[in-house]
């Protein structure tokens, strides 16, 4: 398939929700980065955090393999919770970035997501 | 009517909940692209699946008729629950592409959507 | 102000939910087109309904005077629940248009919203 | 890091709902526009508020640092709750603007989120 997207993109909200009425790894709040690559090369990836008051943090480096799909948790890059925070997204192939939010803060969930902003 | 949209899209989030409190079609958990055929010509789709860790599925082939919409669900397309996935829409005809997911596992409803990346 | 925006919008979702817990017209279950008229000039609007298996309906006219907003209710166009369709809006001078659905079925509430699809 | 995003943006949804069951700023219901600056530059912005039935309000000037992001809630701009209108953002260097909105009328959280709408 020929690759589709951008190499670098922005999303501007980024706020992980500090309480959480579930336990598991599903239920949890959570933001996560949503990254396609569906071009035949590996894309290696570098997300980089701003924050509202500190120099920005990063860049974190991860891969996303040829024709396949990473699901990457900003937790999972040690960002802290009930802060806001936005992100810059590079990568050498064209990817596609979507940013999700699951909030569990009550028993009923609360989801967002949108489109990351693209740019060449 | 002129026709509107482009003949690629992508979905980077993907992600069927995998319990429903609801037993209705409406109030099932689900996803689904919107496919809109603004054009006067019918719109050959094709869908076609990535994943976390194996090779892409499909494509998956739908029509979607001159001045017509289909909002198609991805379980309908055999796409597993409780799987990060993303997906690409590639069409003969322009087209327009919104991505929504109701989530039902709890009894409160959650919503989320967003316009699809597209790309010529 | 300069004016933003462009001429031609598609929302490929729509759906009104066909039950509501609200009685007020701020708690009942409800999709809407915001359109941002930015610029000098009044903007002469037209919706047009898309449905799954019968012709287009509409267009729906509408002005929506210089520099002001207009959040309008597909409901109020006549479009009925429980139902999937599309819609593409059309100006006369440069606008911007998001989508929003606000859930009400059950008491706990769920939304949804995104940045329509442009073109020129 | 090379500055990414534009320099006007327009959102436009905007309703600030008038109850919260949250009584902390971070339940109460908000809605907000998540700007970031990812140049080497401050970001000297300014947001015009346009309304149905009135000239529009602002500009409520603001400053977003060199690689920061600032997550401004409207109510903070004096923005009333209750009442339809929509936002457009100016800046004299590159950034990325995307518009969240926390309902709490209910003791359940909905959320809705969206990038907007981006213009040189």
């Amino acid at each position: 398939m020929k690759s589709i997207g951008k190499k670098r993109w922005a999303i501007a909200e980024g706020y992980i929700p500090a309480q959480s009425t579930g336990t598991t790894r599903q239920l949890r709040s959570h933001e996560t980065a949503c990254l396609l690559n569906a071009s035949d090369q590996d894309a290696h990836v570098e997300i980089t955090i701003f924050y509202k008051d500190r120099d920005p943090g990063g860049p974190h480096k991860l891969t996303v393999p040829a024709r396949r799909t990473l699901h990457q948790r900003y937790c999972d890059l040690g960002v802290a919770a009930d802060m806001d925070y936005s992100s810059v997204i590079e990568s050498d192939v064209p990817i596609v970035v979507q940013h999700t939010r699951l909030d569990s803060r009550k028993e009923a969930l609360a989801l967002l997501s949108t489109v990351a902003y693209s740019s060449d």
